[in-house]
């Protein structure tokens, strides 16, 4: 086996295949028999009860998460005259259990669509702890809004603005706003871009606020309250925030003094590690580090009364994890002579159907085998999906124990953000059941969808549709 | 405006943006008035009827192309002793509509997975005409493939030639099993790479084809009749398909002097223009080619019965377009100085969750304006969602009529493969409608998704589950 050729260089080979790095499977250990453990709960169970793969959340490791993001910021950020709000993005994972244990710690929602906005509603929250973010709210999405009164409106565009003010006017209902900025700062990962990024969608150029904010102030049932940004996703440490924080809060200092703001929302995009080399987001630096840049405009007589984040990745990742089935395993020898190398593709009974992270973003994971024990020599693999696409891909690079077989089940860490968000039906296969785990019990959140699901939409198949038994 | 300063080289500025180059819109012609006709059906009256975003798939165009394709590959390849069977790629869009459509023409279906197959057996084909693919085939989905009788069972795997030859004992049915070859050429956009591409999850080297043919051919039940290979997407020339094409003929010459070998199937990957710039395949010069290299095999004494592809895209990628409404435009200044250039970003009602190739290939569109005529000069424009992701990119780079506002109708060229496949509910979007035209009248053939049956997977939602009220 001379597979360590083809590994990348930033891939160490573990020690221990059966050791788990509870920084990356904060919901998962082993039995002494060796099998995973995920809340408690026996993987063979999982798969047993609710079939592989499978979404599992542990919803103690999600309060848990919800908790520290809110206690880090509150604790840099906030001052006696000062208040930090944290909104989770809903974005991230949706299911009303999510929402459920999120609203528990005190967080408000994120929400950009008429879907996100019914489901947290659904869920038993609170009109007035929703802000409705979005590029592109149509004009029934600002309507009901309005009227089931969310907490506030983030305007991003010229055209919404006079949308908004007119359906307020309309639905003669007082609405808080806050407007998106689009500052030019961009901190993606592991570092952060000081030069410009205004080609983006998002948010409304320094130059054209003016406009905007006129159209707001003189609506008779609008609130002009705060500015809003958010700079990117996988960010670690405070530079990027700081830089788009001073930002906002030259324009906050400008505009308070004829508007009554009370908010700046400098967003989220805290990263978390999907491997043991990837760092974590520094959020007490990052919360100490804004704290101190508001004391400072504080000094200056800018003082900002409310201070809100948006987080859903850093809450939702570690809480999740998807199981899968091992369905087939292949070696292949990739290169000639001295340059060549074996790759063990491991294929598994997901893939990018349940995860495109990997083929959209070229994302990493970690995997591990989970329901038993093995002393195998570590071998390099490729977990694959089985859709029918080559670049169907769920762990570009990682090690499995040699002795893998078909039959074996594996588990990826750190898959509760943006799999499920993203989820198709590709190929015509059907979205796996989130289950959520709490106090060592496991139950259904989202179903499984059957073949029958996936065809009911299918209005020329007689069992899809009354009418076409009829036609 | 300086907005050419950020036009990519390729993007040529159309002559006159009502014009429909019948290339890239063989579904769609302008009314008198100026207004786009989908298959005959006026725009404004599909999105009355059945809402927006929209697909639109004109039935008659995909009626055509399903007869175009499998015309031009007999008519190359095809002589009496050697017959041609196209098998149409259902990956690439799957209604009971597209399936009753390309059978009529006589063509083969290719699945992939339990749900692939079972759509094209509920539209009404026979099992023998499909062809069952994958490189992770679960046990319960070959046994109902056996069950039913599907034409011939691609095998992938050592693994999978076992529980293949088990299965099939156990059920005492006779099988038609292909071997997919990993024949180490790739071919992609444009071109091909005559470099090894081995290192993907797809076929058995051929290294270890002996082992898994004896598998097949010591297995009672299992018949080994030929040989697979797929070599990319987005294929235009030759080069690539000759290449693999011989690799195979190799393969069958050598194993056909002791097995009952009848088939090579070469897959598909025929690729289509979705901008003005690029390229049609060129389908005759492929199957002329093919034909005169089986010739060549021929006078060696190399005789191959049949021939095979899975065309998918080339199909019903041209018969389907997406139809989008204007919610807001915003321009946006891009850099600074003598390089300063404005971008007008066009937002929409739909965005990655129904056409995901732009972010996940860096795919291009072709996008005009749909609702009317306009003679304002042409305007850079880039065409995003409404979801909440920078990436969330429709039209990385076109231009539009400069009056382009919020309430207009756009449509996007060449959207029937791959869109609808890939679609998700991300930001609890329900996907849309898929409307199918024939004959001048418009009806729906996958159903919209409403925000309750987005929800309805929740089980802890009471409406979503009778369980849960109970609970």
């Amino acid at each position: 086996m001379v597979s360590s050729a083809i590994a990348p260089a930033w891939l160490e080979k573990p020690a221990d295949l059966n050791a788990l790095d509870a920084r990356l499977w904060p919901a998962v250990r082993r039995s002494s028999a060796g099998e995973m453990l995920i809340g408690g709960v026996p993987v063979s169970s999982l798969v047993e009860q609710f079939g592989s793969p499978l979404y599992v959340v542990d919803l103690d490791v999600l309060s848990a998460r919800a908790l520290m993001v809110k206690d880090a910021l509150t604790s840099g950020v906030a001052r006696d005259h000062r208040s930090v709000h944290v909104f989770y993005a809903s974005k991230a994972l949706l299911t009303s259990d999510v929402v459920r244990t999120v609203a528990a710690h005190g967080l408000g929602f994120d929400v950009s669509t008429r879907g996100e906005m019914e489901w947290v509603l659904a869920s038993g929250v609170e009109a007035s702890r929703l802000e409705f973010q979005g590029n592109n709210k149509s004009d029934a999405e600002l309507r009901r809004a309005l009227t089931v009164g969310v907490g506030a409106v983030v305007v991003d565009s010229e055209w919404e603005a006079k949308r908004l003010a007119a359906i307020s006017a309309e639905l003669n209902v007082h609405q808080r706003v806050m407007i998106r900025v689009n500052s030019g700062v961009h901190a993606g990962t592991h570092d952060y871009l000081a030069t410009a990024r205004e080609d983006q969608k998002f948010g409304i150029a320094r130059g054209d606020l003016d406009a905007v904010i006129d159209i707001i102030a003189s609506a008779e049932h609008l609130e002009f309250v705060g500015l809003h940004s958010h700079i990117g996703s996988q960010i670690v440490s405070p530079d990027g925030f700081v830089e788009a924080a001073t930002r906002l809060l030259e324009l906050y200092a400008h505009y308070s003094a004829h508007h009554p703001l009370d908010t700046l929302n400098l967003g989220g995009g805290f990263a978390i590690p999907y491997t043991p080399v990837d760092p974590d987001s520094n959020l007490e630096a990052i919360a100490t580090a804004l704290g101190e840049l508001l004391d400072q405009w504080d000094a200056k007589g800018v003082r900002v009364p409310q201070i809100s984040f948006e987080p859903g990745r850093i809450i939702a990742g570690p809480a999740g994890v998807t199981v899968y089935s091992v369905g087939t395993t292949k070696s292949v020898l990739v290169g000639e002579g001295d340059d060549a190398a074996t790759r063990l593709y491991v294929s598994v009974d997901g893939g990018m159907s349940d995860n495109l992270r990997p083929a959209l973003y070229g994302a990493n994971y970690t995997v591990r085998l989970a329901n038993r024990h093995s002393s195998a020599p570590a071998q390099l693999v490729r977990v694959v999906g089985k859709h029918c696409e080559s670049g169907d891909i769920v762990v570009h690079d990682d090690y499995l124990p040699s002795d893998v077989v078909p039959g074996d089940t594996v588990v990826v860490a750190q898959t509760g953000a943006y799999c499920h968000s993203l989820s198709s039906n590709y190929n015509a296969v059907g979205r796996p059941a989130l289950v959520v785990v709490e106090g060592g019990e496991a139950r259904v959140s989202l179903k499984a969808e059957s073949v029958d699901d996936v065809l009911s939409r299918d209005a020329g198949l007689a069992f899809g549709s009354a009418s076409s038994e009829e036609a």
